[in-house]
């Protein structure tokens, strides 16, 4: 099977500062000028391997079949981990290997992978050892999005050898939901690990530090400046502070925790 | 009317850390992937319509006829402000209607606006609460952009109902004309709300502070380090300095003031 | 000879909140909607034309042949320093004449150059003082790469009277090479000015502070958090800091220096 939309989307802790992103489009533009780049982010702090994993999942299901993912958060650039490609049902990823995919990998199903040993396919048969993204991932990504098949990219790999991340799951109590904080975004939403379906339960409250949230549909459900629970538009429990910064007002940080718990007297 | 350019603009506050930016041009890709889209800028500071009216109004006139200029700053997502679609005589604008737009129709002549209400073009017909972005207003632009007329967008507005923002505007006095510092760029330009056209008397001079500061042609009309005023790329009065930061060296924000006054000594 | 790649990059000092990179966009959307931008950096500090003078020198060589490179970091915009457009044996510059362009040129071989001079390229008969790039670079710039030939643009210039920028060069000693950090990146990698071909001798060891290092191949041929010497994506001597800043940990700044020693004991 092969890509034939001509998309290709770039994920990288590069920053913007430098001219290496620009660096990986000219190498993509070199391999096939006629393909469309676009940039999911390239402010993931350095070596986050983590946030890079949530940002494609929730980009993932917005983008046309047989679009190819470039993403490339890479501590371990040089030494043994590996270069993949994997075919899900409805696109491409191309990474290293160290559980970035996972996030995206759990939520679509996965056709094939390989590992990405053949080097016909890089922009320089001998790849540095410290920008794989424009030597490796930019040129076979390019190629991928170009029509190559997977297969020519290099040995196939077992699904199970695939890196995965030990992320922090929510925890299911008898009398509560308790997860924690997974992204903080631009304007300090806090962004939690539980999703939407934890909510199917009446009469749920968010409990977060010492206060207890019903959950609001809107930002605008509260006044400016006061704190409010919904479900964000990634589909996971978020707090918000309306027109503010909920990171900042409430002191929270990656990690921290809060709670979905089930009442019976009225609202607050 | 129809466009037929196929070129979409972006502004918003959104910022660029986290995967917004990249799954609004997803959304756009899905519905139409040959349409060009260009950022304007995504560092707009969050919820704040005046930048954003004020760099859309700027930019405007520099696209070809026909651009569709999607503009998101929405502190109002899912509250009851209207999402609308304007068309110019030149051009189409997409954002919520809370005065975000009033620069630039204020420059052009309006042919009509509507009411995005039909969610045959949205991206989902049950859209999220928090990005509207995403789900109405990056889908309805890039259907305008791809040929669907205005009208099928939604029902037609009243203009006069359309939401406009109370900036300070400049006072022409007896001695003086007396504006303020409407927008601060990257440079530390200090971009002010008196027009070019305000300049047509001899022998004006700009007091800033305790300065007085005839009006230059660039920079370097003054040395390294000092400050100068002129008539800014956009077109209205700027104070700057040659190689610096004038916002830093002057201590002056948003909102500081200016006069200019006319003399008839010979400048200093 | 003209261009027929349709590829564009830019280089600029602008930084992205404002508008200002986008206005660029869109004047080289009139000229031709058919061409593609590819960003190198907008992030460039502030009039820093060394900076941009390295990072364009590096981006160069990655760009398909052809491509139209506009870099404008111009702090004597608007005075009488040249517009200029140069043509080399793979591509073309467009910049202003203040050394910017020193570094691509001092590795390729340059064709022909020009002043420009011929304002039917231009956006406005009459350009602003203030922002060339919107007026006279990206304009030519688009014509150029739309198939204008060079000559057209203006009058031809003696290549010998370019403006070059004054540099540190590395020192060859009896005893050491002598160089300097010319470039920090977003990592916090410390990037040299001694070329890959200075470490033709064996025993080389790496000189900065107080550590001696030997020259590694990877960032993960130390530990983490600790320091590390290499070589460079770009070709240039590095120190930095398995999953880690550098910069920040050694408290070294641009022209900082290091040496390269030659030693006989075994490494340590």
């Amino acid at each position: 099977m092969r890509s034939k939309t001509g998309l290709v989307t770039l994920l990288t802790d590069f920053g913007t500062q430098d001219e290496y992103v620009g660096v990986v489009k000219g190498v993509i533009a070199t391999v096939n000028p006629n393909l469309q780049v676009i940039d999911l982010t390239h402010q993931i702090p350095p070596q986050d391997i983590e946030q890079a994993r949530f940002c494609l999942m929730n980009a993932y299901p917005y983008f046309p079949e047989d679009t190819v993912h470039i993403a490339v958060v890479d501590p371990g650039v040089g030494s043994q981990r590996r270069a993949i490609a994997v075919q899900l049902e409805s696109g491409f990823l191309v990474a290293p290997d160290n559980g970035l995919l996972s996030g995206v990998i759990g939520q679509n199903k996965v056709v094939g992978a390989v590992e990405l040993t053949n080097s016909d396919y890089w922009h320089l048969k001998r790849p540095s050892n410290t920008f794989h993204a424009r030597d490796i991932f930019a040129p076979v990504g390019a190629h991928l999005a170009s029509g190559v098949n997977l297969k020519q990219l290099g040995k196939q790999i077992d699904l199970t050898s695939l890196v995965e991340l030990d992320l922090p799951q929510y925890i299911v109590t008898d009398t509560a939901i308790q997860g924690c904080i997974q992204y903080i975004d631009r304007f300090g939403n806090l962004i939690s690990n539980i999703p939407q379906k934890c909510l199917e339960e009446k009469n749920i409250l968010v409990k977060v530090k010492e206060l207890k949230l019903k959950v609001s549909n809107t930002y605008n459900d509260v006044n400016i400046g006061e704190v409010v629970a919904l479900v964000g538009s990634h589909g996971w429990i978020e707090i918000a502070v309306n027109s503010g910064n909920a990171a900042l007002n409430l002191n929270m940080k990656l990690g921290s925790t809060l709670e979905l718990i089930e009442v019976n007297e009225p609202d607050r």
